[in-house]
């Protein structure tokens, strides 16, 4: 024997649930959830909750408690709360703060971490419950457009590292996701907003009705339309889900058609001191890879149009200064090297060929990115916004 | 839509090669390897190699610089020497030291970490690899034949955290691994024996022939015969490497029968500062174990006899003042929760029925855990080592 050939097979499967007001009582979808998992002894439920949840949420702390208590076979260890928003990635402490709460609570691997809050809250708590134990079960509770309809229902957490967005991280399927309506009517315009971007970059790349329902559906969207962003989010979650099933779900090549217009966000969140929320900056990402693709001559200006007409209608700006690209030293062009490094292997950017199909190229040429910049930050809607 | 039920499968494949002198010039094994993976663009090699091993070879280093220049479409990026043993698992800083490397020396996600060394360090390399850009792709060398056989085979990684055993870590198979033979012949006798407790271990739950040659062999792998000594980790490392191939590779069932002997020697480990050995640790919690399968009236004597024979034969020592059960306060009983803890559910212990043939319980008697560890502790061999 010169070598053995180690060969196996991991399957993963959780469920993403639709529901409102889910720790309300008769809401019997988390309960069930939990029973249908019951062992023969108690298991733990550490909750994790954003602060910026409770801060607007005054009641959910009682509603848990009262709702756990009725869960047979299941036991609260604790709420812990934890501040939201990148900040909570780029301080280790609250890493650790979780990682300590694990190990002085008992809380094992057949327990429970049950994460409500945002994207960056559920990348925090992701990580720090995927390498507890080597793995604790791991329940989302996505609170953002953004996290509803995008990262929380995927299989990567992180936090930022020597101010690198998502250096550690892990890729750990949850146990289960559950996104509840509710939350959404007391987010920020901002953070209502901001979520909508994840939309807008999936149908560009593989679903044209859907772009031309988000058209349509712009006016509603931006006025808080509750059941267009019930919608919204349904497809786009959906969107997402299939992708990485069908795909490439631990990102082994170099391939990462979901981060169209990433690179430069990114980039532009650190240089901004993430002031930019994720959704603004993936915005203005998306307006400058779709504006690449016109002036490379993939894409034809109408459809620009559209997509930067649409972003606008949203409510979205589509430039900043710092995406302005001047000559080859321009900060902004870092975020191609380092988006390249964390994906490994050889560069691979998406860019567009029509509304709902996308292209990838290995190169982007700075005299053309100059220009797309440039005529991003000088851009005039053709048609003002309705 | 109410709900979206997410399934899907990842395949992991990697190599376990068994060589002598891997970066010797006219070896290909390991150019061959990368070679075969070569992609557009120069892939950055980080090596990560164990003081211990670096002491004992001290021309390694330029070997390596010579194989790898000679490798197209690879690149050096460092030779990077961290502490062997328990001590750079418990020193966070070494886990910032790989990550910083990482970051500075721009590894991504296609560039490999290599690392040389022991058990202890490959489990450190293996989770600073596993969280750096959500996974770097990581070839393990291991030096020792607890790594050889055991643990550098296997998917696990880790480090030590509240003085909890592998508290923090990851599931993450390797690229691939390499044992090269040679590195055993500068092994300290206590660092040759202490592996040959995993192979006991494996043998008594899998395979009884195994066993039968174990005890064939004792006197032979107690003079250090390198021929023994192969065969040895070979079938040890397949045994290991079929039983994660067919059961629960990321162990979500609470089910581990490889760690038959460990929820002892992972306490004893800690109890004694890691002046224990993990191998001399498990020894002793294979006795531990045995005797008890013994005492509860699973295991026959004469079996019993034959382990506690093999395990004294190759040079360990059975018991300890650590292993000691006086009542239901002995600090060894503690390992029992932690053990649990870590795996979560129930508690589950493999225990003997026969040479070669477990049993799994759910529960340990303290009053006979009590009788075991004295029986062990006033333990006299019946027939005299040869």
């Amino acid at each position: 024997m010169d070598h053995i050939e180690q060969t196996f097979q991991v399957n993963y499967s959780f469920p993403v649930h639709f529901t409102e007001h889910l720790f309300r009582a008769g809401n019997e979808l988390f309960g069930d959830f939990l029973l249908a998992r019951r062992g023969d002894t108690v298991k733990k439920l550490l909750f994790l909750v954003d602060s910026e949840v409770a801060l607007h949420h005054p009641l959910l702390d009682g509603q848990i408690r009262e709702y756990v208590s009725g869960i047979e076979g299941y036991a609260l260890a604790g709420i812990l709360q934890l501040p939201g928003g990148e900040g909570c990635k780029n301080d280790r402490r609250y890493f650790y703060e979780i990682v300590d709460a694990v190990n002085e609570l008992g809380i094992d691997r057949h327990s429970y971490v049950v994460a409500i809050g945002g994207g960056a809250l559920l990348d925090l708590a992701g990580y720090a419950s995927a390498v507890s134990h080597r793995g604790i079960r791991h329940i989302r509770i996505p609170t953002t457009v953004l996290s509803q309809n995008d990262s929380g229902v995927g299989v990567k957490n992180g936090i930022n590292y020597a101010g690198k967005k998502n250096f550690l991280g892990t890729f750990a399927p949850p146990a289960a996701v559950f996104n509840d309506a509710f939350f959404l009517t007391t987010l920020s315009d901002r953070d209502w907003r901001s979520g909508i971007a994840e939309a807008v970059k999936v149908a560009l790349i593989k679903d044209a009705a859907f772009f031309g329902w988000l058209e349509a559906n712009a006016p509603l969207l931006a006025q808080r339309d509750p059941d267009a962003m019930e919608y919204l989010v349904q497809r786009c979650a959906a969107l997402h889900l299939a992708h990485i099933a069908g795909g490439d779900p631990f990102e082994m090549g170099s391939s990462r058609p979901l981060d169209f217009g990433h690179w430069s966000a990114h980039k532009l969140e650190q240089l901004t001191g993430f002031e930019l929320k994720h959704g603004e900056a993936v915005a203005m990402g998306i307006a400058l890879d779709s504006c690449y693709s016109f002036v490379s001559g993939r894409l034809p200006e109408e459809a620009l149009q559209r997509i930067l007409g649409l972003l606008l209608q949203v409510g979205f700006e589509i430039t900043h200064p710092g995406l302005v690209v001047d000559n080859a030293e321009s900060p902004l062009l870092l975020g191609l090297q380092e988006f390249r490094e964390h994906l490994g292997g050889t560069l691979t950017i998406m860019l567009l060929r029509a509304i709902g199909s996308g292209e990838e190229v290995h190169h982007l040429d700075v005299a053309l990115l100059q220009e797309a910049s440039h005529y991003l930050f000088h851009y005039q809607p053709i048609h003002s916004p309705q």
